[in-house]
């Protein structure tokens, strides 16, 4: 058995990167920027206003209460047509380009107008509110890097240096597999020993959340031959990752590994030294990824979480994979026997300015309830037996985590 | 002026719930749950073996080394034809209903089974490798709260009660107008005194974000028959929020507290000690909320965090609406001369198992890539003028939190 780091490192080191293609801004969101960006001109591209009031020279204003003539008016998006001596103001509004011969704005709400004068109430410095040209950056200046996920603060650059065309990844085309002979669908009545499919709509959910296009979820019986034909049509189609779950236990029924090592698939990993999720497989054929995940639908959403989604975004050239871990002091007890790294579903809530994790009752790795009303795994190590209340842990965050935790 | 805290418990108390809709499974992801969902049978429905192995009766197996006899096989989806007596086992595979008479599953790994045959390592005790039916819900039991906000996890929650059209809000439509002269179209090449239009790209994804179905971003120049017509266009529209961005401060080109006060919106809020975006304006006609943002860009994101964020989850009959605070250690140094709260860009990293918030050099509520390249904002209180290295701080994370940091 592998320890978790090792098995992300032999996954990650078999990721092939997708090609970039240009999209349109919009559809860029959270899709991973394979370009770098560039200032086109200096932000701000003139000097900059950062307040409504008057264009001042800062000499005219070095005592309070100084008067000045009023010489005109500049508004955002004109360029102004006066220059500015001594003894002279320009009306000015919040991001107008700041006239020649001025070097500070003051405050509307510092002055009093009448007619053609202004009476400056207060004493005004060189350069006050006024953002100098380039002070953000200058012509030629990187903005951002490639790889970056595409947020909306990420659309503001874009769109104001005009990269409404950016280069961003090709997205990954993932076939979803649940093997079981007991799965439904879930829209069926089941019988006494059958369940509905979980797994389906779940694996779906986050290959989409980790920028992929996920096929719908096909059901496969637990037969060798069913097996391998589901396999090798996802071959067929091209796709770039084959996600499956079920079947790759150590039972009789359990013939995905057969079936893989019949379709050429090299299997790299076979087993993680993880809880929830041992039973979990990873190979490659050609530049295919394939992920064998448990069939029990916490540990095929965990392993997918831990091994599947930093693939995925790799594959789109992200900069960085990795969840970013948090430090929580444990508010309960947790027990790992397993001799493995231990995730266990915790909710994190802010207590009196601390991250304070609460264990939530789990029956296991079927425990689709416990897992769903959790925002965090708390991570203990195979020779961690036990964590008791006021341990510090640290937290893997889930997708749920920005929400506002719903058990506080 | 009021705090941020007053101004958003303005905007909140403002709020009216949208209906709720059915939708297909697969679509309610990221929208809000609006029923309770139930366990519609046990789970899980029958004693479900944990294991790949043999089903036993505990008291054959008390000293180990015991030879049993295999008198059957039950699968995953099968209901077991056969009852267990003494000194007989059935193999089982995971997911199967454990039969009458066996009150165990031991592991197929650590058996040995040769014809009818099997030799049971181990001792056995009962209960091992079971999950009694029940334990993890009974039939009727809540499962899920309304106001969920639905991940991948629920879905696996949903799929497993057979809810494949559950009641989730109806989306918020949000018409979103950028007002000023200055502004053109993101594909245009400005002219010296032009810039491009940031705010409606960023603001129409932080809409889509919450949950809210945003209209295509319209410009409005800086003229108040222009502004009123548009913003009569939004009522018109049948909308549920109107978010502007600009010509809401002091200048005498900001037209839209006219043209709201005009077309009969009464202004609940006009100034928050906030920074950036004190020229923020929340009101209501009838049961349209308008939310007028600063026209800075930073400004513009920050306050739709702060106010119209928590507002459109609110309407959609979200469970809670704030972002989860967290607390971060300062490595560099932030000042505040405002007075008010002032949120400022910050990359949270992990280091040395703490969470260690780097200062992201600005150039104030215009500067798009400083707070681009953010993952959180640093929250320092009106009279907090500094904070220095190594002082405690408390973040607002943003939307790229969970997203590997770039500033490692």
């Amino acid at each position: 058995m592998i320890t978790v780091d090792e098995a992300l490192a032999e996954v990650l080191g078999r990721v092939t990167l997708l090609p970039a293609e240009m999209a349109d801004l919009m559809e860029t969101r959270h899709r991973i920027l394979r370009q770098v960006i560039q200032a086109d001109r200096d932000f701000p591209p003139f000097n900059r206003a950062a307040m409504d009031g008057f264009a001042v020279r800062s000499l005219d204003t070095s005592a309070p209460n100084a008067t000045l003539t009023i010489v005109g008016e500049v508004r955002a998006g004109m360029w102004p047509d006066t220059a500015l001596d001594a003894g002279q103001a320009i009306r000015i509004m919040t991001g107008a380009p700041v006239p020649e011969g001025a070097d500070a704005v003051v405050q509307v709400e510092r002055t009093k107008s009448k007619d053609d004068t202004v009476l400056i109430e207060v004493v005004v410095a060189s350069g006050l509110n006024i953002v100098r040209q380039g002070a953000e950056a200058l012509a030629g200046a990187e903005l951002l890097p490639a790889g970056v996920r595409i947020q909306a603060s990420h659309l503001a650059v874009l769109a104001s240096v005009g990269e409404v065309q950016p280069a961003v990844s090709v997205r990954p085309r993932v076939t979803v597999l649940v093997t079981g002979d007991e799965v439904i669908a879930p829209g069926s009545r089941p019988t006494a020993a059958q369940i509905r499919n979980a797994n389906g709509p779940a694996l779906m959910a986050l290959i989409e959340e980790a920028g992929g296009i996920a096929s719908d979820a096909t059901v496969v019986s637990d037969d060798p031959a069913a097996t391998r034909s589901a396999i090798q049509a996802a071959f067929d189609s091209g796709c770039d990752v084959v996600v499956l779950s079920g079947g790759v236990s150590a039972g009789d029924f359990d013939f995905v590994e057969g079936a893989l090592s019949d379709l050429g698939v090299t299997l790299h990993v076979t087993s993680v030294r993880v809880k929830p999720g041992a039973p979990f497989v990873f190979g490659t054929r050609g530049q295919t990824l394939i992920f064998g995940l448990p069939g029990n639908p916490v540990s095929a959403q965990v392993t997918f979480e831990l091994f599947v989604r930093p693939a995925l975004l790799k594959m789109q050239g992200a900069a960085a994979v990795a969840r970013p871990l948090l430090e929580a002091t444990l508010d309960g007890t947790l027990v790992n026997r397993s001799g493995r790294r231990n995730y266990l579903p915790v909710c994190a809530v802010r207590k009196a300015g601390l991250l304070v994790a609460k264990p939530i009752a789990t029956q296991g790795s079927g425990d689709v309830v416990a897992h769903a009303l959790a925002n965090a795994l708390a991570i203990l190590e195979p020779d961690q037996t036990q964590a008791l209340a006021g341990d510090l842990l640290t937290l893997h965050p889930l997708s749920s985590f920005l929400e506002a935790p719903l058990h506080a």
